[in-house]
């Protein structure tokens, strides 16, 4: 289109809802597109409902029915990505590029039949291809595809937009999968507590799937899962910086701005650790002195599990007399008055237990690819606390990550002192 | 269902956009059509947008951008009847009842390819006969279908939830339209005017479209043109009474509720005139001393028409020389200066006249079937506007109307004293 030999590029966009939350924003998003365009590249950009507007649609359907049927909740919240589809494509217009929305079932997008929590089964990308080809914006709508037994509409949940992203930049075997959030990228640490935190120019899936699963809601798990599994180069990028401040996707400068989450082999200086994450919302639940019977974890955790209650990180000690054990667990803070009533009505089978617990912890995390092949990595972490007397209470540990529990009092002082320990303060 | 031996009727019940302003308006709508169920009759529902959703969302589009493209406008707006749909499916569900939504593209309704005023060019009725057989309320989204070459969404223009309805009628062969609105029925003319105005209990479609196309609003034009084509019984109800104060629809017992637009055949004691119209939003032009040459008349109507200004009346004197005309017309008072500009405009193709225009001015119109067999009801109507003293401006008639251009001062008097004159009054 420019004259340019260099071969274009297909790039999938996506906004979510704080990006398209007035006419204003979404003539900005507009802009970003415009720039893509300009620079050669084939776009198709995915949008999520204007911020507000799904909360306010989940609010009627709950209002109409709290024990609303799926399916009429999903042909009810849908219409928010269509109304974003439809005013982006007159926004792109209005600035003379052709452009035309796409929903769920024109593509169609095919999914499951978990309605509000469907999983996309296929895309079929050959129809939109060819509008591409012609140069046109594919403005297509997040959250939503069809499920094609019954012809109805189905969501894939909250957060479901990054998800149809990347399933999308799959389906037009993209070389790139732009997600705009508000935010310039992932930072080795939270930059409001550790102002040296550097931002990644690149990280690996695994990687940010740990993240994402410790905290992080810069991209949503099953968006990384996917990304990692068709080998997606998904990159975070903010829509708040100004479009014209902002180079157009080229794969050679594709480290200079956001984050990229690739295969860790495109990863050429890859670091021990990566970065240090916090979660706060953890709580923590004792069973002092239960009975050391076989099949006892079985007996507490099978309540817990049956009430939907999900249990992170469980440690188990046996006391001296090794007759009964003591037993730490972790569970969601919002969810831990419910879980010790569950516990308290499962107490005629677990035996006897005294129980103790604290909302009063947060979850720290050191997660890097490199400590796959790297000794030393969770004594360095050990040691780092210990030397600024914090106490841990637990340890959970992957191939990729170490995360201990501490009490939420040295939060602050904990990530500061592993981010310096790790070496990933910036000069 | 209730064990009744008698046949079900099929019934179609439609809500505008104030009967389903709210949830608690919906859950409001879900108990009139649970009484249809609960004596056993089959109903598909049509709703329009919560009140206000439709402005809302084409405000979005005209601040995106106020040359939109008419195809996603019309992807934008339909889905606030998409959002009515599935709350309404949510709130009879609520109640124990089996409902489920559809779209226009679900069903399909085909439609034409003039988006935002799409005509309904096909409904296949036998999936939604299927699910109404099963005892499923069918829940469907008015005002839109699918366009099916390009396969995009199709809205129909505003009011087109009436049209909606009246062809889902056509397509499942129902025994009634019944559309709810804010009135209990068709008037023999305005109660805010002569508080002696009787309900219609039946009226032809023939009037109903003079009283449409005469300012009445009850019913869009378009719906009643097609009811009249396919003789569809179309019921005028009121969703604001209470839901089990009315009767659930019996063939035999229609007329005691609402107003029935039915074929003129159906209407056992046909009045000679049904009704008094009255239109306050005409402007009278007059061009004084046009040039009386062959052509003229077209050298006038010809701008208007390109300048797409509906003219209405039109009155043609010859001056006693028989060299010269008056010409007067009505327009739209909302139109009256476009049309002056375009007459001045036009001035040296028309020749000499001088102009006079007022905006002060009410069209009563006299309707009803009867007069077609009826000698003296033209002559009565002049009489009874005589002997109150009212000047008559312009006169136009149809074969079921007689219409009066009179100064806006005595727009009530004249309704009140024709009223009476042709025996409407209620004792």
């Amino acid at each position: 289109m420019d004259g340019n030999a260099r071969p274009m590029a297909t790039v999938v966009m996506k906004f979510g809802g704080t990006s398209v939350a007035n006419i204003e924003r979404i003539q900005n998003v507009a802009c970003h597109v415009k720039r893509e365009v300009d620079a050669g590249n084939k776009v198709a950009v995915v949008v999520s409902a204007m911020a507000g507007v799904t909360n306010q649609l989940v609010a009627w359907v709950k209002d109409a029915n709290p024990l609303y049927d799926a399916r009429e909740y999903d042909a009810v919240v849908a219409t928010g990505e269509q109304v974003t589809a439809g005013l982006l494509a007159i926004a792109l217009q209005a600035m003379g590029l052709k452009a035309r929305s796409w929903t769920g079932w024109q593509i169609p997008i095919e999914t499951s039949a978990a309605h509000g929590s469907a999983r996309i089964l296929d895309i079929p990308g050959a129809a939109i291809k060819k509008h591409l080809d012609d140069g046109e914006v594919a403005v297509v709508t997040g959250f939503q595809g069809i499920e094609p037994k019954e012809n109805r509409v189905a969501t894939l949940g909250r957060g479901g937009s990054d998800t149809s992203a990347v399933a999308m930049a799959v389906a037009l075997q993209a070389d790139v999968c732009d997600i705009y959030t508000d935010v310039d990228g992932v930072y080795t640490t939270d930059p409001r507590i550790v102002p040296k935190a550097r931002r990644l120019a690149k990280v690996s899936y695994e990687e940010m799937l740990e993240m994402a699963s410790l905290g992080s809601k810069v991209l949503q798990t099953r968006s990384v899962e996917l990304a990692m599994v068709y080998k997606v180069r998904t990159r975070v990028l903010s829509s708040f910086v100004a479009p014209d401040a902002m180079k157009p996707f080229r794969i050679e400068n594709i480290e200079d701005i956001g984050t990229t989450v690739c295969d860790e082999e495109e990863i050429v200086e890859q670091q021990v650790v990566s970065g240090i994450a916090y979660a706060k919302d953890e709580a923590k639940v004792t069973l002092v002195k239960v009975d050391d019977k076989p099949g006892v974890a079985a007996r507490i955790f099978g309540p817990l599990s049956e009430a939907n209650i999900n249990v992170d990180m469980i440690v188990q000690n046996i006391t001296p007399d090794g007759r009964q054990t003591d037993m730490t667990f972790t569970v969601q803070a919002a969810e831990l008055n419910r879980a010790l009533d569950v516990l308290k009505k499962a107490k005629a089978d677990i035996g006897h237990f005294d129980i103790r617990s604290s909302a009063d912890v947060v979850k720290i995390s050191v997660i890097g690819v490199g400590m796959r092949s790297h000794a030393g990595v969770a004594a360095k972490m050990f040691k780092t606390l210990s030397d600024k007397g914090i106490n841990i209470h637990a340890i959970s540990t992957s191939e990729i990550k170490i995360s201990v529990l501490i009490d939420a009092a040295y939060a602050e002082l904990a990530v500061r002192s592993l981010h310096s320990a790790y070496g990933l303060d910036s000069e």
